[in-house]
């Protein structure tokens, strides 16, 4: 990988994720070698997929390249690589550009879509963890209509207007709003020849409420702004299988629907050599201690999506978003300056700052430890809080102006199909 | 295709670039029914696709939704779709979604690369006519240089890091530009353990000027320019080959290139069944009548680079650009309208506003029919007129943004691989 051998010691960070990222900026300009591994050369900012796939923003204004958050740090080495294997026992990684030697190794490899399995879903279904994804999902949503005028099949017609999105999480809810906008405001004039009042969005959630990891009120106030944009909310309802054509429930529910999007579930995105089942637990998370060491390693820690930390508060992990991935990074990077010290790591010990979720134009629900609060003001709070999140000034910048834009002219002109979408052949 | 048959006229209208779109809005509310069709369901403004090629801007804020264009237009009809062949005989079009029949049909195809034949060029460079193709020469520049870091072969590294633009027309020139100022800027920032002084960029031209097409002032201060910037230009050079390492040229001049980027010709984008050999002259172009009519036919027009028009001060031709079509695509707009009205159509007369290239920061020529100037005026003048011609507001102010950006913070940052490009397999 022509990485030269110093004598500091060399962290291995994998993943430039909000966790990677924050961990890297604490070590810059220390007497450690950092070098930064991700099969990506920008960072991405998830929250803001959704936007991406339903055409109110660039991609390229939601990714910010690392190699730009590391210019100034002489101690650190950014590489474009996949990571194949870790093997503990000689303390190395394996990739596909080479092997490389750590003394420290920090996993932040994020999550990936779970499937919980089902391999009939997983081929057939979008998904909107990267911006590929999230473009591939845009380019699909444009194509149906184009399709959907060629077809004089009525019921050909309405599947490639059905939308379902499975999962009701803060993605589910966010895409599910976003589409309902689009319906509202773009597509009738966009399709004059079409009958968009036949689209339909159902977003389909296994338990009892809309966004179940946020508050009771929140969820309620979501589910009422859902259907007030005319989303079907469908509650209880277990997705069973999609075939490409039709989803099936554990009730007698089923959808004829050409696009099902899987927002259901995450899990650790494990690597080889520390995936071992004595590692993990529930989501595919590794077991980590907490100063983030995995269960079983001195030098091996992990942070955010992927480490699994129990608190009193937390008995199950911390949520896998933001929050809790850059505040790890933040304390690993202080725990591992300690550690170089001689010093006693100090444990972690997670700030609840809250979670937000927006649905529409003047809608989002927001959660903080001591107040909720729905509707307008929280809107702004949810934008102010992405926007502040958001790297690089020019991408705030230019969301922001997109934002403007889209506000003021009920607009979203990254209606695109750049590079169409392909769907797979379908699996027997 | 599922287009309503009506009592007026039916216009189809292939190709949604300069010269399409003019038309289409010039036709607007009128009594005719005009059917647009294109393979890609947006306008692309092609003078900027270098700038997304080299980072400086996101493809969506080049490109704009035709719907939207269209959208006020109750007559208009857009399909999305691949034109297969035209039988003039029985009036209809084929296309990849069906076949229909026109009253007139008017081809704004635009032009495609032209390899003059070679196989082994075509199938070993890159070119910059769409967006994906931009992008995938974005990509391709990007990992050249993390794939350079991995070479300890000094010979390999280098060829990763030779750039050869093969034609020093507008495009090649402001792509020559555009890398040298990356080299300068961004690439060793980005790259410390690479020696940038390696990358090589250089401009092959087969005449003895760059900028032919412009004022031979324009043509010596543009090369003066791109010496500066430290390109190597090369004139009197004909490039002969590439097999994807090598490019060997006429005279003894080689160069060991990993990539090769293809502005050196383009040729009129013909569609079968109008591309027969008695319609076309030099360049593929279909020879029109000073009524856009294409030689031949009394329902088929041409309009912009497809169109080869001859008047008294351009007996080869108007140049292959924004200008012509515009004010072809206007003018057969108006005359389309005499035909209905059983009005005599009138000739249309090119009116030269000009034309310039910009070289970089600062830097730009402009030949205006009687008067001429390079520098920093010219260079604002460039960009005011691209973002008064680029279309919608808010891409011109994303533009615009991000010009500013760039040229305080000497930085472009949408480097980004978002779609890892994979060479083809080498042709034999």
């Amino acid at each position: 990988m022509n990485i030269p051998l110093t004598s500091n010691p060399r962290v291995i960070i994998i993943g430039g994720g909000f966790a990677g990222l924050s961990l890297a900026k604490k070590l810059a300009k220390q007497e450690l070698q950092v070098v930064l591994l991700d099969k990506h050369n920008y960072h991405t900012f998830q929250p803001l997929l959704y936007q991406v796939s339903t055409g109110g923003l660039e991609p390229d204004s939601i990714a910010y390249p690392i190699r730009k958050v590391l210019k100034d740090y002489t101690n650190f080495f950014f590489r474009l690589a996949n990571v194949e294997e870790i093997v503990p026992k000689e303390k190395k990684v394996i990739t596909d550009i080479g092997v490389l030697k750590y003394d420290y190794l920090v996993l932040a490899t994020g999550s990936r879509t779970n499937f919980f399995g089902n391999a009939s879903i997983k081929a057939n279904s979008m998904v909107m963890k990267t911006i590929p994804q999230s473009l591939n999902l845009r380019s699909l949503i444009l194509q149906n209509f184009e399709k959907a005028l060629l077809k004089s099949d009525l019921n050909e017609r309405n599947a490639l207007m059905n939308f379902v999105i499975v999962g009701a999480g803060p993605t589910g809810v966010e895409l599910a709003g976003a589409l309902a906008e689009i319906k509202k405001g773009i597509l009738p004039k966009d399709y004059p020849d079409l009958d968009i009042r036949q689209m339909q969005i159902n977003l389909v959630q296994a338990s009892d409420r809309v966004l179940p990891a946020m508050s009771e009120v929140s969820s309620k106030k979501a589910e009422h702004f859902l259907e007030k944009l005319g989303v079907n909310v469908w509650k209880d309802v277990r997705v069973l299988d999609y075939d490409g054509e039709m989803a099936t429930t554990e009730t007698d529910v089923y959808f004829n629907t050409a696009t099902l999007i899987w927002t259901a579930g995450v899990k650790g995105a494990t690597i080889k050599g520390v995936d071992d089942k004595k590692f993990l637990i529930s989501g595919n998370r590794l077991k980590v201690n907490r100063f983030n060491q995995v269960e079983g390693f001195e030098d091996i820690f992990a942070v955010g999506d992927i480490a699994l930390m129990t608190e009193e508060k937390f008995p199950k992990g911390h949520p896998m978003m933001a929050q809790p991935a850059i505040q790890q990074g933040k304390h690993l990077g202080d725990n591992l300056l300690r550690l170089m010290n001689n010093k006693k790591m100090r444990p972690f010990k997670y700030r609840d700052k809250g979670s937000m979720a927006t649905i529409g134009r003047n809608k989002a629900v927001v959660d903080l430890p001591k107040f909720k609060f729905q509707g307008v003001f929280a809107w702004y709070v949810w934008m102010f809080v992405h926007l502040f999140f958001l790297i690089g000034f020019r991408n705030r910048v230019i969301v922001f102006v997109n934002w403007v834009y889209n506000y003021i002219r009920f607009d979203r002109e990254a209606r695109l199909i750049i590079r169409p979408y392909v769907k797979k052949v379908k699996n027997a």
